[in-house]
């Protein structure tokens, strides 16, 4: 029989196994970098109900058939989203609430693609309680009320580009992704398509809707959840902080201040507008805004590099009209604090420790650990 | 700052909180169902690439465009399984891995419908390592090399028939659901779209390849993985045990014991053949096959009761087949020993410890503990 005593310090757990009875085994004590989990599960949040036509017979129905169902008088619940989690012991207050990018599920914050624990794990042992977001029509979420054609287009190329793992077939010289294939193979296994078309309102009206049962947290966002993350903050004031990880370029900007077109490749990017009313529920939260490496000043031919050129700046221009109101919103371009060679997931990159202590400074000075 | 000491018990865990420094918060003291995780993660496994012919061009390809990607010389990683794992402290030696259902992911084993602790949780809690699979074409596995059209047709109230909670819109008088309208919404939701054909070898083949990589476990099936569990533990010789949850008909009888076919509605069920080399793995390994309530003896009309009496029939055939050629396989009717009003999900059901209860047992007296 094994005792294992826990002591948290700061937002350090340390392990000791003692002993407590002659004759018990140590072969599986308890390792040191163990994670105490006080509840954990899983729950569909928001959606909405579709009901066809007709009446429906549990006889004539007859047996599942794969060729078609008669969807006379049947519901269909959809559109929801699917959301997993996890409280530690002795949690902190907030907890985080982890919203995926475009062709993501909450996968990418369970883990790295070369194996190493993602922010879930990271975020846990620091005492956060996690939430995980499949978007409605993704992954887990996946019943949606739209049908879809799925095209199984091969596509990685572009996708390696634009998440800035380098220009194919090369990797950048100093980028923060392992070059074992593995790690790469298990990146594109990532992946997850769309199984109906993207949709703002679905999916910020689910996301409200979890910020309604949880009550108050931080909403990290990635990639195109960055644009849904603004818009879901003016439905929900349990938003009391955003992070986002090098979010799109679709902030929403006051409408007398949008700024006038950005030129993005061959043709021009503007960004989106909301009512003043809307732009000012932006400067009463803290937001921190990340993008990370090898993204040029200058215009660029990449696509990759280019698309995140326009967006960092879009997203600076947005950053000083939020402060301008009195809000308080930050972007942090990591190669300027010292910190190189991420792509468009810094964290799940090589240094994503580095990334999440970033993230937990931003935390403690706006006192939300 | 809290100490908690933590006595494992046969399969209980248990918690006490002490302070041992003043000053302490206790508002968050461990409480006294904690799961302590030593290890936690995800991964894909198996699957192929497909590369479509041409050359990509990293800079002609241009941006992400909705409406379309040129595929040329492009990849995609597809019809792979996405696990997700957790590792208990003070772990037993073998493994369970979980295997839902059609139109099911690994979400079935981690909650119930009206939000206790499912499997997942059930069974972290008596130290057994726990993998949940997503199948290939399927939820966080959804990345598929086939195309495929979803078409979003509202076909719930067949599933209510199927999965035995009731002849819509009646539930069974006694089935161990809870009637709160939410516990029906939150299972509704739990289902997901096949995100491209149902493919025998492409699941077989990726849930071998988990095996490979995990080593020895035991592989808990349900409905219609019952039959790729077969299959699997055909291919695969770490599959020491199997405890299969509901499954369909198709067993894999020897190809001269194959039993005339069963009448099945107004048609007959003839179950599938395997060589006597393949189906004497059957032989080598403890199978226990469990099934709920509201399974007649008799034929009926509806068509819900009628597949599952034909199904347990074959299961009764086929587990004697096994055991005249030395095998070890056990068929449980749940009504027979007196636990009454299952569902066709007996892991998630209001009684689901009880069932629970029934595979440690299993597992004990197979010394797979």
């Amino acid at each position: 029989m094994n005792a294992r005593t826990r002591i948290a310090l700061g937002g350090l757990m340390t392990t000791i196994s003692i002993a407590i009875l002659p004759g018990c085994s140590s072969a599986h004590a308890a390792k040191s970098n163990s994670i105490v989990i006080e509840a954990q599960g899983s729950f569909a949040v928001g959606g909405t109900v579709v009901t066809a036509p007709g009446t429906f017979n549990p006889i004539a129905q007859g047996a599942y058939d794969p060729a078609g169902v008669d969807p006379a008088g049947q519901t269909l619940h959809g559109d929801h989203a699917a959301i997993s989690y996890q409280i530690p012991a002795d949690a902190r207050k907030l907890p985080l609430v982890f919203w995926h990018g475009h062709g993501q599920s909450s996968r990418c914050w369970q883990t790295t693609p070369d194996g190493r624990e993602g922010f879930q794990n990271i975020f846990l042992r620091r005492r956060f309680p996690v939430y995980l977001i499949d978007q409605p029509r993704r992954g887990h979420a996946a019943r949606s009320t739209q049908p879809v054609m799925l095209t199984a287009s091969p596509d990685e190329q572009l996708w390696f580009g634009i998440f800035r793992l380098g220009v194919w077939p090369a990797f950048y010289g100093d980028v923060q992704f392992s070059r074992h294939p593995a790690a790469l193979d298990q990146f594109f296994r990532m992946m997850v398509p769309n199984t109906g078309s993207y949709n703002v309102e679905v999916n910020t009206a689910a996301v409200s809707s979890l910020f309604d049962k949880i009550g108050k947290g931080v909403l990290v966002t990635h990639s195109q959840s960055g644009a849904l993350g603004w818009r879901t903050a003016v439905k929900n004031q349990n938003i009391v902080a955003i992070a986002s990880y090098e979010p799109g370029g679709d902030f929403l900007f006051p409408e007398e201040e949008v700024p006038e077109p950005i030129p993005f490749g061959k043709g021009a990017f503007t960004p989106p507008s909301a009512t003043m009313t809307e732009f000012m529920h932006f400067t009463n939260i803290p937001i921190v805004i990340y993008y990370g490496d090898n993204i040029p000043e200058a215009p660029t031919a990449i696509p990759g590099e280019e698309q995140w050129r326009v967006f960092l700046q879009v997203a600076r221009l947005w950053a000083g009209a939020v402060n301008r109101h009195g809000g308080d919103a930050t972007v942090v371009h990591l190669p300027e604090i010292g910190i190189r060679g991420n792509t468009h997931f810094p964290f799940s990159d090589l240094n994503n420790m580095r990334v999440a202590d970033q993230l937990s400074n931003f935390l403690k000075a706006k006192k939300l650990d």
